[in-house]
């Protein structure tokens, strides 16, 4: 059975190889590629899809599979191997092997094209302003989606299928619920530091030099524990993190002059995927374990980083005085206490990323309930941006100026990524959760306020880096907090930092 | 027979993006690559290799070109299509496709692998100037390369196998008749330059900021004709130009402060390798014709650029006073006539890439003879060190100082390209032959003179570039000039520049 599990790992070796060729084909495509290029880019990018869907479904893979008992009941396989993380891998192997034959190759070429054109339209569209140069990609692209869940199949609903694609082993209904949970819980909390006096965040509205952001940025990237051995820190117009290989995970932010969070919280946000990708142990490195166990767990680490180390009170006891040096003109009046509130100051607004933590999830919420309807077909595209508008007024009691602040406002889409939406929201659950035990296992604001790291870095790597997709996030929370997702967690987070903030 | 023609053009058409997707990989390898992301780089090059042969030489590709009547005998197979380019279409496939069925996948992911480890070692053996670190990764690629003569087939000697990979429809023989009647004249035009009066071009060993080199470098650039809107310039350890896709052609250049020559006339050499990959016509776009139809011929359009235009008197009469507003201090007591001068100098040295255009033919010769000796094996890699000493000293009358400046300066060997050296000289050549019929048919001195670059470009575009590979080398040659390659027109191009800068 080893020399089976042997020979399944020398092939699926090839699919992670194969997938950070893909990484460098997109990263380019963000980054540095000449604008005309953009056909022939997705003309390749679906050439490699299709090899790549050709490589995970290669009938060797479904025989060796086979061999080792793994089928629906028992996707681990029906043998216990030596090393603890062989049962993971085939599940994992097991989980991707399915589903993708499951896809025809057309359908997968079909929808990297769709999608890699339909981004193009978006840009335009977004640029302009003018949903209806996106609504036709969107329409195909949607379509394609469809078909996608139900080539899958699903326990309950479409969605189901859509969402184990970034979230395994979870499903529509747990998302819902613990969504159900916290919506009332976030309105009531809201209204609550409505009524409160706000706090002044105008300083951050000044002129930031951009080339000084940068290297305060790379600062901390620096002190995050981040390599450029390894790694690189590029503009893009979308801020992300991508791997394109073992030893090459590469982040790309954006700086805006006259809003200083965007640049450094993006840098640290991204910093907080890239840690988790550069972190896998030697166990799971070359295969399918090389990577996030789901979307929410990478999002709680990217979450992590940016809320519950970088806007604490902490973390700026240190970093403070040294951003004062850096952009004296801007801050020297400021006290230390009035920039922490003034980066956390909650508000709700149009833009998802610019949202503060506690808004944060309504954003996501909104999305989730319109991408289900689409799904269902019970919202059709060409009612999106009421239904986006609409909602918005619901949640947060504002409607957008335009759709470039509203329904263009995310590439997801764009992507044809329909169930990845509702991970953001459980990162952030997950995170506080998972920092809930940190803070009692070191003492992290000591470390923060002593610019010290690294202490965190390590109890992150240790407990959630090293497993790669060798546990489930399921496991992992019970693991490391003694139970499943639980979202008191995140209530008592933000009543613990925000009570203090707005004196409720 | 134009559908059997239509199928093998969409088979081949995957062949040319994956080319352009390795393309991709290999322009970031040395380019933005992090430095630890090499070995997996390597691996993942090794499996994109693998996949682009099983592609070439898939049974699918042989039974069309089957039916098309394509064989040894019959390359361009056995019928005539309306459409004139489809029968040079079929014979590049035929060409292609024949040496591809003939090498092992194990052979083509082996050296894929081998050269890419031998390219990491030998920029480490050239930072140490220590030959001993390259030379078992030197004798594992030699011994692949052979294996690869081997396979392929050969008419007379293992050397035609390797050249025709760059030089197709050539041959060792030819090449060598070639370089046989040009190496003693070279000898003997050297003597007579030796023996005149040195020209001074100290001025260009000063202190150029690279900002500026870059700005003047880009202007120039634009003024070709090229687009960043199809392509890039970055820096790279050595300069290239790569094809990623058909809108996009990047450049890579270097800059020495402390020598003007390598950045700008390394720019326009690269913008005339880019401009014949930007220039093919419709008719070639998409498959295995959309390509330089030699390396020859690509070397004469960067050649024709770099030397004939790049290095004419004409050319700066426009630009010099310009590039004396860039660089005042360095140039303002240089007379346009000492700068022309200056930028020509000839004299015999250890670099290739830094060689003036009439000692450089030299340079390849050693490498041919030398290349040839290892292929027959009458050369050991342990000796080659020796070997490329004492040749240096015969041709050019001095000894390297050390192995970095002489047997490890190139990167070619350590890529396992042996057979391409030949392909600079020859470029030089058709280069001196085609230039002599534009300078009939256009006024090329006036246009430069006036600041205007593009009527060469239209004219090399239509001439040269529109064809891609439809048309071979030599048919080119006959089209353009009335016969086959023929060293006369470059010593009569040496002769009559030379004569005035030296007055022989």
């Amino acid at each position: 059975m080893e020399k089976t599990i042997e020979k399944l790992k020398e092939l699926t070796k090839d699919v992670v190889l194969l997938e950070h060729a893909i990484a460098t084909l997109s990263w380019d495509q963000e980054t540095y590629m000449p604008p005309k290029a953009i056909d022939e880019k997705g003309e390749q990018l679906a050439l490699l899809q299709g090899m790549l869907h050709e490589k995970i479904t290669s009938p060797e893979i479904g025989q060796l599979l086979n061999d080792l008992g793994a089928d629906d009941n028992n996707p681990a396989g029906r043998f216990e191997s030596n090393l603890p993380t062989d049962n993971a891998y085939i599940k994992e192997t097991y989980r991707q092997y399915k589903i993708q034959t499951r896809l025809s190759k057309k359908l997968v070429t079909d929808l990297a094209l769709a999608t890699s054109l339909s981004q193009a339209a978006w840009i335009e569209a977004r640029r302009n302003s003018d949903f209806s140069l996106f609504q036709p990609h969107l329409e195909k692209v949607l379509n394609l989606t469809k078909q996608k869940a139900e080539s899958i199949g699903y326990r309950e609903s479409p969605y189901d299928a859509l969402l184990d694609e970034f979230e395994p082993w979870s499903s529509t209904k747990e998302v819902a619920d613990i969504f159900k949970s916290i919506q009332p819980w976030l309105t009531n909390f809201i209204e609550k530091i409505k009524k409160a006096k706000q706090v002044n965040d105008s300083f951050l509205l000044k002129d930031y030099d951009i080339s000084k952001q940068e290297i305060f940025g790379r600062k901390v990237l620096q002190d995050m524990g981040y390599s450029y051995d390894r790694g690189r820190l590029d503009v893009s117009v979308h801020p992300f993190t991508t791997t394109l290989g073992r030893d090459d995970v590469r982040l790309t932010t954006r700086y805006q002059k006259d809003f200083f969070k965007t640049g450094l919280f993006g840098i640290i946000h991204e910093c907080g995927h890239g840690l988790y990708e550069l972190g896998f142990g030697k166990e799971v490195q070359g295969n399918l374990m090389a990577s996030g166990t789901s979307l929410g767990i990478h999002e709680s680490q990217s979450r992590t980083w940016e809320n519950v180390i970088g806007r604490s009170y902490s973390f700026w006891r240190h970093y403070y005085p040294i951003l004062q040096t850096y952009f004296p003109e801007n801050l020297k009046d400021v006290s230390l206490e009035d920039f922490y509130r003034g980066i956390n100051k909650v508000k709700p607004s149009l833009i998802r990323v610019e949202a503060d933590e506690v808004t944060y999830n309504l954003h996501i919420i909104l999305r989730f309930q319109l991408e289900q309807e689409m799904i269902s077909g019970s919202l059709s595209v060409e009612d999106l941006p009421e239904a986006w508008n609409s909602k918005t007024r619901d949640f947060f009691g504002i409607v957008p100026d335009n759709d470039a602040n509203g329904v263009l406002q995310d590439i997801h889409w764009p992507m044809g990524a329909f169930g990845y939406f509702p991970t953001y929201a459980l990162g952030n659950l997950y995170s506080a959760q998972f920092s809930s035990v940190m803070d009692k296992e070191i003492d992290v604001n000591n470390s923060l306020e002593n610019g010290n790291l690294i202490d965190v870095l390590d109890w992150l790597r240790k407990k959630i880096h090293i497993h790669g997709a060798s546990k489930t996030a399921s496991e992992l929370a019970i693991d490391i907090t003694g139970e499943k997702l639980n979202p008191e967690y995140f209530k008592k987070y933000l009543e613990n930092k925000y009570k203090q903030i707005y004196n409720l």
